[in-house]
């Protein structure tokens, strides 16, 4: 199995002695508290997960700089996103050496993680810009991961973390969120080597299947990690438990036994586009996988980022030998008219729009509300009875 | 979370480094082979799995009599059985010092596992039969557990192992088959303290689906542990998938989200009634439960064992102190028509066998296999469905 990133073994920073866990959870009732921002808590169960690994916690203003700038922490670690802890307001902890992180997403704030605080330091405003220029390659503020970056305070709270449990994650996805260490155990409890990822927060059609079988075949992995955002959604997109009845119907009717592993991680999107790409790819190796497929416009929004985008990244800012795994490249997939199979858009040039089964998201919603099968060159009927079932309900 | 048996943490004897997994395969290539019988190779999948906690191998002689005898090994450690690696023929192990151990479930009987050999020891016939008698309370050679066990040859290969993969059980059950280490994570994360285990190798009907419930509203615990036996079945019996599937079902519809886990090991019934019941308590320490369900005639076979033995061994024969888990005492379950609910026969004394929905298996088994449907007293409708389906599926 592929090493994780930055050291020989995962180090995730969840508590995994029990004694232990239970302990520091007595401590925090007793420490100066900090109400995290959203994704900071998000960062947290990343860390707590393995995913972010090397990282002991939070970075500090030079370590955030660097990331956002060189994709390198001031020691030199190859990170291409800061992880920070921000806020709007540190003056309850101010000189504080120990704080309890509290958890802003679930009912009454419960301490999520306890941080040893190195410093405490204030981005300027021509920082904020830059890091959010080099993060999201524009400033706009329309942008809703411009926005979510610049909206939760310019104090930076670094140090070492101990996370304590999962937020709400564990609790409401208890089948499919499961941590970089389980993933990694496993991998290696199934006898696979090799395993390509597939990243994912929608319910997945044929073109996304073969994409998965392409990628597997290609790339001759043992197995396929279906790994899908359990994050915060934005209205209208599918709920993560129809969209996870979806993908395992999907995988129990149409895949070959033991070749797909289901399973979801607790982050929030960016929208980062291309600096998204080399962090989901940068999550995947800390889980296992030697390979990530990174498709037209991956993490991106709106029309900021160029189709190819994140894949010409890791050749373009990713300096050599900064992370083991490697991205297959993929284009759109589609169901070919002409040749009676799904096909990469780019391996057709002849190809023109009618010789295509496609279908936007706006008419398949359309389609399946008014009780309308979808092709079954579109969607497998199985997974397209589920999101009818969905959609029908919503109408009521 | 409860600790293991016999250690402040688990010991799980599957080699989970990469790379020294690796270099053991490549030198087992090289090493004198032993083709193991079923039972010693179910051993190695539950030592490797850390249900076997504190056990570093397979017992010696004096170990293994010992069990038999008093449930301790000569060092004092408790253990209910013998874990042994037995063979009929030892003639290509001769004087090695370190042999490979080749699976006999698997097709081509790959290397499960590496023992250094510490001694070959041969039983008399005497001490298999005391052994016998110990462990199965009768020498009947009838009785299918008495059978096995002394089927397998006489010498007794003793010393440590190291486990490379956990033989079918990964590949054919990659959903359900968990080790006890993967449960202590999986508990961990979800934030649970006390786990309730139900040890099945059945589909459940509403008896066992209560039974559950019960047990988890008793004993105030987090959560409940489906633990189902992945082993080689009895012809007639349900398929795993099958039963997985009907389990699965009834826990989605029924239960509470986030309170039951359900898993499977990788191990052989013995029907050694009472002494596997505590068996049964012992692995599911190892996995982090605090209290196991034990029935009328747990682990029973036939008429060997007296209704109630395996819940009066915890008393008469188990030292106080050697075991944390705790058991929770049941007699059977079902449908009282007098109170309209599924309750405990041993609560209502004066019910008569008419007040009771009971049916046997085989009226079952006709039933599904004519289409007939189940009393929604006995079982749930979409449980039912499953086995019809299956039954169905038999007849033609």
């Amino acid at each position: 199995m592929i090493k994780p990133h930055g050291s020989d073994t995962l180090n995730p920073l969840f508590v995994r002695d029990d004694a232990k866990r239970a302990a520091l959870k007595k401590e925090a009732a007793g420490l100066p508290k900090l109400l995290m921002c959203s994704a900071g808590a998000a960062n947290a169960v990343m860390l707590g997960s393995g995913y972010f690994n090397p990282l002991t916690g939070f970075m500090n203003k030079a370590d955030a700089l660097g990331c956002a700038k060189n994709l390198k922490t001031a020691a030199g670690v190859f990170f291409p996103v800061p992880v920070v802890n921000m806020a709007a307001d540190v003056s309850a902890i101010k000189g504080a050496k120990r704080i309890a992180l509290l958890d802003p997403n679930v009912e009454g704030n419960p301490v999520l993680a306890i941080q040893d605080v190195v410093a405490i330091e204030e981005f300027t405003a021509d920082e904020m810009k830059l890091m959010t220029q080099k993060i999201f390659r524009t400033e706009d503020p329309e942008h809703p991961g411009v926005a979510a970056f610049n909206s939760v305070g310019k104090f930076c709270v670094s140090g070492p973390i101990q996370v304590l449990n999962f937020s709400y994650f564990a609790a409401e996805f208890p089948d499919t969120f499961r941590t970089a260490y389980q993933i990694r155990d496993e991998i290696a409890i199934r006898g696979w080597e090799t395993v390509v990822a597939f990243q994912t927060r929608n319910p997945m059609h044929r073109a996304h299947e073969e994409l998965c079988r392409m990628a597997k075949q290609d790339l001759k992995t043992d197995g396929i990690l279906i790994h899908m955002l359990l994050g915060k959604l934005k209205k209208g997109d599918i709920p993560a438990d129809v969209r996870d009845a979806c993908i395992r119907k999907m995988v129990e009717a149409y895949f070959e036994p033991n070749t797909v592993m289901v399973t979801g991680y607790g982050f929030d999107m960016l929208y980062a586009g291309p600096r998204e790409a080399v962090l989901h790819a940068l999550f995947r190796q800390n889980c296992g996988c030697a390979y990530l497929i990174v498709g037209r416009d991956h993490a991106g929004v709106g029309s900021y980022y160029g189709p190819f985008d994140a894949q010409t990244i890791f050749n373009e800012e990713v300096p050599a030998g900064s992370l083991d795994i490697k991205i297959y490249e993929a284009d759109h997939t589609a169901w070919s008219k002409k040749l009676n199979k799904v096909i990469m858009m780019k391996d057709a040039p002849d190809h023109t729009k009618d010789d295509w089964v496609m279908l936007s998201g706006t008419k398949v919603r359309a389609m399946l509300a008014a009780g309308e099968a979808l092709p079954e060159e579109f969607s497998r009927p199985e997974v397209a009875a589920i999101l009818m079932k969905y959609y029908q309900s919503q109408e009521g």
